[in-house]
């Protein structure tokens, strides 16, 4: 393998908060190495349509505690066809591109993975995604700032409810992980939590009810993690018919949850996982994530990092449980 | 007319930001001069089923920068007939309530109104609404809370529209009113926003299309305050048909703009509205809202407050057009 | 007078949120209208050392929501000198600007004075101050802003306060005008609020003293204005003297009121006085101040504007005196 | 040792973000599992002074959001004393208190260890400090909350620093420790953080000279960790002296750094940690402090956690400086 010289960095997948941070990160570090950086906008779209720039640390000035990505970023569907790749490659040659670093979530991932297997090429993940359903890496990038992004927005919720003494159904994201769904219902001393890791036998809602709403006249708060089929609505409604007394209101967060200035978690977290992706391409390493495990840099092998079974710690739940009696 | 010794206060119809501050300010400032002070809960309904309690400066310490209201709120539906307000009455006499300080909104006033002539009371008014709809007050309580609460979400969602270049409407609240979907607009740097106050011959929506649409590829950001039909979904839908290429999202905020701690502002005018309805009691003032106009306390008649015209400074739709092109 | 085409703007003295906020306004309203507009840089300096450049609505872009000003500031030393102001001048004509736009606080708009009445030269000023020292407008670019920042610190210092049952004296910013401090103590429920403009036969520390400190052991802030003298430093050390058994400490907020993402108020004044200098200088207005007096736009004779005696009111005091009972 | 029944909880030593959440952890969790609960006002203060009530869920109602801690604290002298001690045990007695719950840091555990082990009675410590000195706990209560309310000051005074192209000297919190002031420095952007950890023969300022300052006229902030000797005045003034044309200036940002809203991370860690706490009476520990390693929760005898070389990771710096470039 040819001694790396040029590494291109991408944002892809949904803009999480921090990625800024991990841009200039990758950049820095990069550039302090000895490498020339590239700017690769809008995701695999742009290295398809050669949107590519040299890259120098005034590129990345001043950008550390923005939320978005000046990088631009999509889900490219031409990236999914094996012409679309070969377009991509095209490109990184043309550009003189020996190793890319693509910071986002699983599917990002998944195309970086088939992507570096096709062609024989260097990639290297940085985990950036607000819903952190990574497996290796304790956290990803723009999970902590949208934990409280959610977190400042049911504080207000609340407000409300216990004004008006109502019972809030709030939905939050996660995709198929009830992270966001989880932590952010104990850090806002919500009353409950709907979440996909716990629906297996016992009905959850049966047990809100006969814990939570039993408080008769007093305001209630269930954080419900987003599903195609039973959201906040779904369970809104089914609430409301068995307890036509309460006032029962739904507020889905939606969008805002994903912007927003990145925490200091998040910023450390891109800081330290961008200089160490430029160090997993000095020591050799390609086609890994970088994470954060136990508070180390760890390598993950693409192939571990978009499992679909990331722990999640059921004593969290017992938490919630204990707490809001 | 006897000379007023206790003051009744209490929070009615939809809760705001600084309804706490004025709370207190009421209280202290009515011990301070020599009042006794009763906390009535829930509203209207709480004079009718007599929640009412002593309140010393202890109630209300701590309060100032808290969301929601202590007193907690309601929409009183018994208090519109004339049975519910005899009991209310009933209770104010069985108290030795001499004067009631009613902070609430358009609907709250007008039961102030109604009440006070129907059995000759002394009311007081504070405008507290986050609609900033009331007449003859530059601003309402919560107003300006709520237009910072909406610009930070709107900051937030712009980060994702600017990343993946979208075209987002943002559903802000106002009842009848556009103070806050045009303010926020201003003050978020959005391209548009559609308010009830400006629907005549033209149709805003082709306005905004022609202006706002045609920088192609760009992201774009319509304020839409809320309407029963023609909503951010009514608007997104329409824009989704004639433009079948571009991303189109709805962000429809709800309840969280309601809540949260006071801005300076709200807390500044709640604390001089609240200390101003304690001297207008004492100047033999009644049936008056205490506003504040041109940086002076005002005391405005019940039925100029709830009057449905206030001035909407046109003016405003003509800087957001010139710093949206 | 002939036609103006070219208008250039700048920051000038120290900074303050929403400066950008009226950079872009002044920019994008003046382009609007068809004027050429030229950002200068670090205020009277650079058109002193000829750091000028074209602006296009590009430049502003995306800065309405940042703290500081992205033309940078300084306070200039040759501007005051015949020929530092006959450099300014000869630049001016070299780039063919015709009229300026300064935005800035007291000793930029004295500048402004004497530079237009020179050279016979298009000044218009902004109210650029945290200070709200500035006559003829209700409300400087900036000072909300602050108003709100000071206002969030003390609500974290307070929570030490309570916690550990501290007497806090907190110094603020506003140099010789007690604005700042005032509005923030009713804000922030401090005990007390130490002001240039209330030093008169009382000795205020002693009225403090008599009132906030016999509630014996319970916290209290006190808010001082920035004195070369008597500062929040001398206050505490009276009070230890005085008081040896209670705790008591100085805050000194300093450099961190200054910067920030501007509020919606200093947004929409930045947004509203932008569009009001272009509409002022094709109206032939020159040498004003465009300012907000009842939320009007008015034009303010640079003469009234920098006058030392903006009116401050009196009752504020009452109101913080009520309330801190 | 007979079964315990009755269990104490207080806050002890600086008031740290994240207590409340802790004390109503504690509450709930020890409630729900069959404890009676009892408040213990002013740490240690409080138990020799008798200061002790009953607790139930209400008393913690509404709490977990808020900055300081509703049970006051102090740092005890009288508890350094045989005597004093010998009063706490006879109070503890008196109201039947079996175990006793202290939120606090190094010096309210090493009280904890004493009086454990001088009278045989059951301590469980919880790491509350915003320092972050603690061994065996990854991060302690408050931390996260101050790590990321010292990164908004420098936020804002980084606008300053830029716009008026300013170096600044920014001081903050953490006892001998650089935790706070490293990571506060990667999170901003800083370009120099001068912390204990990293004192040896290298001389800080001068490395920070060549490689920060020589980027002449730029604006440069620089993090200093709190130090009797050598705070950020020292070094301002050293630079001063050997740069006389740079505008340097410093901000200490004193004790606003303590209080505020806890962030997620800190509600989370007082809830987790608060019900580890019952769990671990349940269990038969005693005089361990109970943390949080690797997400997982564990018992760190009082011995190891007021251990003085909780590690520093080296690796911190590294990345800072390679940011900084």
């Amino acid at each position: 393998m040819a001694r790396i010289k040029t590494i291109g960095v991408m944002t892809s997948g949904g803009d999480a908060p921090g990625m800024n941070a991990a841009i200039r990160a990758v950049t820095r570090a990069g550039i302090c190495k000895g490498f020339n950086i590239k700017g690769i906008y809008r995701g695999y779209d742009g290295l398809i349509n050669d949107e590519i720039r040299d890259f120098t640390t005034e590129n990345v000035s001043g950008i550390i505690m923005l939320g978005g990505t000046i990088l631009k970023t999509a889900r490219s569907k031409e990236f999914q066809t094996p012409e679309g790749r070969q377009k991509a490659y095209d490109n990184m040659m043309k550009h003189g591109i020996d190793a890319l670093v693509v910071i986002g979530g699983n599917g990002s991932l998944t195309g970086a993975k088939i992507f570096a297997e096709e062609f024989d090429v260097c990639c290297i993940g940085l985990p950036g995604t607000v819903d952190n359903d990574l497996y290796g890496t304790d956290s990803t990038i723009g999970y902590n700032t949208t934990l409280n992004t959610i977190m400042e927005c049911v504080d207000r919720i609340r407000d409300t409810a216990q004004s008006h003494e109502r019972i809030f159904f709030v939905e939050v994201m996660g995709r198929d992980a009830g992270f966001l769904a989880q932590n952010s219902a104990i850090a806002c001393g919500a009353e409950a939590a709907i979440i996909p890791e716990d629906s297996t036998d016992v009905d959850q809602l049966a047990r809100f009810m006969e814990r939570g709403i039993r408080k008769s006249k007093k305001s209630c708060i269930v954080i419900v993690s987003e599903s195609p089929k039973c959201g906040a609505l779904y369970y809104a409604e089914r609430v409301r018919k068995e307890f036509p007394d309460y006032d029962v209101r739904v507020s889905i967060l939606g969008h805002l949850q994903r912007g927003g200035r990145p925490t200091a978690h998040d910023r450390i977290l891109a800081s330290r996982t961008g200089v160490g992706a430029i160090d997993a391409i000095m020591q050799g390493q390609r086609n890994v994530m970088i994470g954060v495990r136990n508070n180390e840099i760890v390598y993950v092998p693409f192939s571990d990092a978009i499992r679909s079974d990331k722990p999640f710690d059921k004593k969290l739940i017992t938490v919630l449980d204990e707490l809001s009696i």
